[in-house]
């Protein structure tokens, strides 16, 4: 380690979790002359093909974990659902970033939620749901449209409900299998924006210009930056992540998922505001378009922060466009291969099942001018 | 394979040589879902870090070599010096690109320049030297300054020695250690430049701009792009390219370094030539560039090119400056990770040895209008 806690080129980082986020992040720790050392459940995730080395083991391996532990100069990790005990585990022995708190705030929807709300950051309207009982008293003050999540464990849509007029609240939460549920109203958005921002571990903050993203099937289709709303409203949700950042003395990337809810005021002129949705404490699929399209990737700006690194520029490089590929859209790999300017990424896995985050490809459709 | 050759994602590249061009081809084919399969003669060298599978052998190693053979789709190298018996062993193996010939042609600096010759393109004046008898003829037609140079194995100004006015060509010869030497007149060059083309399993010829060079000590320091010469001089020099390409029936990423000659017509308007020094068969230190530079690498180019994919687009992407950064020169590695807009590579070498390409940072200076 250098004085200032930077770790030197030749370290290595290991990351918890073998999917295409951790290749990615072992990618751009390659071209900085850091090395990855994975810990995942199989050996031949897609991130295993481009690590330095690979641990295989479940979580509740104490051998497989302490011997990643002490091969490693910092963990991180590609996914929230880190077991707290783990975190812990590995806190105690390497330097965990982000740290445990973010996976504490961030695991569970009902403490994202307040903690966000403790920050004074407008969230929808929320209330926890452990019965029936309190899902039928809550909905009357929400109001219909309204969501039913698990707290814990929800991803591309799984886990959720929901709730409109006549729709069968009991029925919904028994769907659910019964977990503590939260309760979330419908927030009639005009877009999905996201901020991907960075904090060092000096302190610094950077954030990439903020995107929009559409979803299909609940999952992330297409990611435009910069998202079109007015400058200020994107100063707020920038100044949000900021302060997220900030409360959770974090360093890493993160990503804060937000509803862009727009309005005409009393005057006539239009209002923008944004709502947070949720927190990813990772590098994130919205963020995809920064390899090609800002001067610094998510994952060179993830890998940077957690070695103590300066953080680097987040100029957005011109009009970028990321779509994922989805199960068998990645057949297309030869249409998009022959496509001047169209990067192509695909994560290395053997089976294009549906619903299944194949790849995606980036197009740099115009530059700024300077 | 694909009906037309193409090797689809989830093929596996092998790449003889574990150094920086095995690491950043490594790089380029994980973004494409290629996987790397290195075999080099030890286990840690730069590639091997981010390669899927390692095999550690000597050339000599005919199981080993056959154990690689059998594990991958296609066979490429990253530097010339390839034994034509390992190429042949492994060609009646798997598909080797480039292919044999390429090597044949280039490891022999004489039998490169009659290759050159074969095809009228211009070259520096040579003869061949087989005893210091040879070399005294010769002297005498090709002139001072001359360079002498060991036919094979050179590389960074090894193996050449510069002959003068007054020089002792005896003791020249002598301390090359009597080898077979190739004599070269001196070229009284402007500048260096070279073009870093690629030619498709299909035929289809992309080179990138081309680009100058500067030298510290033999050892390439310096590479800018597009290199400032007439667009008719570049077009020629591409042209040259393309025709070695072909001729050679090239898969793949060649380097051809020339000298740039200029002076004044007897009209007194400005001439300009340019003069092949030599050909390397692989993705070359003075194509980095293109990393950031271009919207294809030359590392995705080349990989395009051996998967049988169609070639990307060679469009820079504006004003290219990259440095190499030569032993102890990377200990500047965190002042470079404060400058915005500065891309630095460190190739994971653990010593910094005097000469030694320990990475390189680039920076696109401008943009292009469109």
């Amino acid at each position: 380690m250098t004085p200032d806690g930077a770790l030197p080129p030749g370290s290595t980082i290991g990351v918890l979790g073998g999917g295409q986020l951790g290749r990615m992040i072992a990618l751009a720790a390659a071209r900085l002359g850091i090395r990855t050392h994975i810990y995942a459940h199989h050996a031949d995730e897609p991130a295993a093909h481009v690590a330095a080395v690979v641990t295989t083991g479940e979580w509740t391996d104490e051998a497989a974990l302490a011997r990643f532990a002490d091969a490693v100069d910092v963990v991180t990790y590609e996914f929230e659902n880190v077991p707290a005990a783990v975190a812990a585990y590995l806190a105690a022995r390497k330097p965990v970033r982000p740290g445990p708190l973010a996976l504490e705030k961030t695991q569970d929807r009902l403490v994202e939620k307040d903690f966000l709300a403790s920050l004074g950051i407008p969230t929808a309207p929320y209330a926890a749901v452990d019965d029936a009982g309190a899902l039928i008293r809550h909905i009357g003050r929400i109001g219909r449209p309204a969501i039913l999540k698990t707290r814990r464990f929800g991803y591309d849509g799984k886990g959720q409900i929901m709730l409109r007029e006549g729709s069968d609240v009991g029925a919904a939460f028994r769907a659910l299998g019964g977990a503590p549920c939260i309760l979330e109203g419908f927030v009639n958005f005009e877009r999905e924006v996201s901020v991907v921002g960075a904090r060092g571990l000096d302190g610094a903050f950077a954030a990439f210009d903020v995107c929009e993203n559409e979803h299909e099937n609940h999952i992330l289709s297409v990611t435009r930056a910069p998202a079109r709303m007015a400058p200020e409203t994107a100063t707020e949700a920038m100044d949000i992540c900021h302060r997220i950042l900030d409360a959770l003395d974090y360093v890493g990337v993160i990503a804060v998922e937000m509803f862009l809810v727009a309005g005409i005021g009393p005057d006539g002129a239009r209002r923008e505001k944004v709502v947070v949705n949720e927190i990813a404490p990772r590098v994130h699929n919205s963020g995809h378009w920064t390899i090609e399209g800002a001067e610094t990737s998510q994952f060179e700006q993830h890998v940077r922060a957690i070695c103590g690194w300066p953080l680097g520029s987040p100029r957005i490089r011109g009009e970028v466009e990321m779509r994922n590929l989805i199960g068998d859209q990645a057949d297309q790999w030869k249409k998009i291969a022959a496509e001047p300017g169209a990067a192509l990424h695909l994560y290395g896995k053997a089976e294009a099942r549906p619903g299944r985050k194949m790849g995606h490809v980036t197009r740099v459709i115009s530059k700024p001018a300077r």
